[in-house]
């Protein structure tokens, strides 16, 4: 199995000493473990319930020029199996599709089936533009093929397109399209996402209220641009997880860092190291090896799902060798408890669509500034350093991010004072021990936009497939946003009674 | 006198048959009769108060091609006279320029420096791109000059980057800037524009809410896109008003066309109309007249403001002559009694910097369809005609118009109940003589998306400069402003301050 950790992509490609607050040390923004993708179960809905339909979108919807005219197939999947249909103005269920093909999400995201009966609601996945099938560039190999995204992100003019308001745009455009063809007037509409798609579900909501009656923006760390969250946010929650995990296990990851550089600069280090490590080809550098520890131990902690639970599992692979006096040997079992059965380790992360898109966004608009400066960490300190940032992507792409756009056209500042008095129907949904929530809405803000967190979650637990193991927490989580998504369909169709007499 | 009706602007030039319907036809959204710029009395208020700054603004905000980042110098004039200041949160008032240089804003937009004072408040004027010295594409011969205007929409790629969307997000943008600099993170902002400024002034509040506390939008046709209002909208309420000054006026003007047709079709008619209007150019058809007469009543409607209220005028100088029997000649005395004391009088549109530019943005994305089709109206048939329209913009430009994109980003169907549920903090004021008020917001949505009306009102009377002449319900309607206003502010900074502590 080859892991796809994309904050590491390039690391290898840009050869400088990787920080956690580079371009490509930005943890990833999915719902799902990316090295986990593929590995589901096929949902038991069976995919005949699912049609794909593609929709000419236009390639710029902020500019005039001849070539912004230019359109672009964009793949939308839908599934009217429980729809109350138009006449009775049933409600549509949108899945906002975030940085990967869309295929993935329909038998992943198992919030919108789950509870389409319920809500005689139709199901809609959109794909975000340049992934899947939705890439403007054109399509080779396949909805997965990472050769049409490469391609995108080199071509400077192709990838301009690539960003987050225009993909919003294509969603209020296709949306208004869906409900025209289906004469779905009055049929209200909830935005569902996570992780980045959730964040575009907020800002969806937010921009597009006549388009969306609500927002459903599960683990969407709006907050973690400028400085809004403390660089800190991230690691410090990663750090907290394994704390609480096991002292002993916390203690150890601490001390391993120190250990590592040591051995490595003995005669021999590296081998020594690959050796312990059992890796699948040697070191060239110890970062290497620090890094994929790194993001094993962020990934465990985003994605720490029961009934698994990825940080328990490595802070008990940690203790049960404790009696072994060797650090790195001590920690090599928790890798081994978290993914045991390998033949050998591979520290360099793969490439997938995901992991090339991504880096562009990163480094274009999304630029989430996390850093490691405090000493209460388990990491090694390694602070944000915004102009090595821009020079990576400078290096990497020829531009500069800009690191201000996303809080100029999104917001967040004072958020709190700001849409207590302005916007409405969005939930805010968090796990409190996914590193990602310290940039995320925690707190209600009005009646009407609401946080709802579980003092165990991790990463957009709340939208995934409901399982028969599923905890009691997470069970209620999901019954509280249905409630309340509920509530607004309510109310929506009192008014639009109200307003038809 | 030159006039500049800029909707006939072209008319020449395209050489089809004109209709109401038509982008060379959309009346002017300007808060002043284009025709009378540069005629305003000076502003009381020493110009040496006024400080002009550039900022070096964003080409493409939705792009990230290298030639996104391009800049371009974006003209600011601020007046600190009465600021309170950043240390006391004092707030800013400004005024979101529309299609045309901003100079002339700053001498006739009195709301602004009128009520600094009370508020202490700094006053902020923010010029639209590409007008006055904010072209992207260079500045040639003055804030005024055609020239730089002419060349940018003959440019396929320069005239792309001129629409709304870019000029609120330049607006986002350079808000931030100046409250940066001025350290006043916490200085409300109140954003005020009139008839498309007006509308920009409440998109930007419903789009950037975090950086605009509220807006007071005049006389802005948010409505009158798609098919949201009755294309009859418009010229019902000009015949309305004339219909009100007088019967007789009313009545002679509707029977005038068929009698322009009739004289034009005599042996050497036109010249005899054009001795019969004393024009300063022969006619080369009769619907240069017909148009030149539409134009004069639907302005003099549109921008009926005391004390002169030009509709009544032409009624009066109609009536006058209503021993006459020559029709024509009954309503050429009601054109002279409007616009009395010329040598001859002029039936082709002047060309300015708005009627260029305005023409590029109503072919582009403002498109307002207006049209004629009800036999109430005191002029001829003239439906609008969503095809002719294309092919005028196509002729003129290349490029077809993106007739449902301001709907699709600004929203409007619905428009009560999507935002009486969403939003806040935003004044729709409207007199109801003014035909584009057909297009506004006449009823309050909620208990602060709020509609200021006045019965005998036209185009943006409220936030122009006050006179010793205004009527009792004119300083009624701006008192009623401002106690809104104060209300928004009081209310903020009590919610600063439980913020704070």
């Amino acid at each position: 199995m080859i892991f796809m950790f994309q904050w590491l992509l390039l690391f290898l490609v840009t050869l400088t000493p990787t920080i956690i607050g580079a371009p490509n040390k930005t943890p990833p923004l999915s719902p799902v473990n990316p090295s986990l993708r593929g590995h589901t179960d096929v949902f038991a809905t069976s995919s005949n319930d699912f049609e794909t339909f593609f929709y000419n979108q236009t390639l710029d919807h902020f500019n005039f020029k001849p070539e912004s005219y230019a359109t672009f197939q964009q793949r939308y999947i839908i599934n009217s199996k429980w729809w109350g249909g138009a006449s009775k103005n049933a409600p549509i269920l949108v899945y906002l599709g975030a940085e990967g093909p869309i295929d993935d999400d329909v038998t992943v995201l198992g919030f919108l089936t789950e509870n389409a009966p319920r809500f005689k609601a139709l199901v809609v996945f959109l794909e975000h533009r340049f992934y899947g099938e939705s890439n403007p560039f054109g399509l080779k190999g396949g909805s997965q093929s990472i050769e049409a995204m490469e391609e995108s992100v080199k071509n400077k003019t192709i990838r301009g397109y690539f960003n987050s308001a225009q993909a919003l745009a294509d969603y209020a455009e296709l949306l208004l399209h869906i409900k025209n063809k289906l004469h779905a007037h009055n049929s209200p509409i909830i935005v569902i996402g996570g992780s980045y798609g959730g964040m575009l579900a907020s800002w969806f909501r937010l921009k597009y209220p006549h388009i969306a009656l609500g927002a459903l923006a599960s683990s969407a760390p709006i907050l973690y641009f400028d400085d809004l969250t403390p660089q800190d946010g991230y690691y410090s929650i990663v750090t907290k997880d394994f704390e609480e995990a096991s002292e002993n296990c916390y203690t150890t990851i601490k001390q391993s860092w120190n250990e590592i550089d040591r051995v490595a600069s003995m005669p021999n280090g590296l081998a020594i190291l690959s050796q312990k490590f059992n890796l699948c080809s040697p070191l060239n550098n110890a970062m290497e090896l620090k890094n994929y520890l790194d993001s094993t131990y962020a990934s465990a902690a985003q994605y720490n799902a029961p009934p698994r639970y990825p940080t328990t599992r490595i802070c008990q692979g940690i203790d049960a060798a404790s009696n072994d006096t060797d650090i790195l040997d001590r920690v090599f079992a928790g890798v081994v408890a978290y993914q045991p059965n390998r033949p050998c380790y591979n520290v360099t992360p793969g490439v997938t669509q995901t992991s090339i898109g991504w880096q562009w966004q990163v480094c274009s608009e999304m630029v989430i500034p996390i850093g490691i400066t405090s000493n209460v960490s388990m990491f090694p300190s390694s602070p944000y350093d915004a102009k090595e940032y821009d020079d990576d992507c400078d290096k990497m792409f020829g531009v500069m991010p800009r690191p201000h756009w996303a809080t100029t056209y999104y917001g967040g500042q004072d958020i709190r004072m700001i849409l207590s008095k302005f916007g409405s129907n969005i939930i805010f949904s968090n796990g409190l021990r996914d590193p990602y929530s310290s940039g995320g809405v925690l707190e209600d803000i009005s009646e009407n936009i609401l946080a709802v967190k579980t003092t165990n979650g991790s990463h957009c637990l709340d939208i995934l497939k409901s399982v028969e193991t599923d905890p009691e927490w997470l069970v209620k989580q999901r019954k509280d946003e249905v409630k309340i998504i509920s509530r607004w369909f309510r109310k929506y169709y009192q008014n639009l009674r109200l307003l038809k007499q």
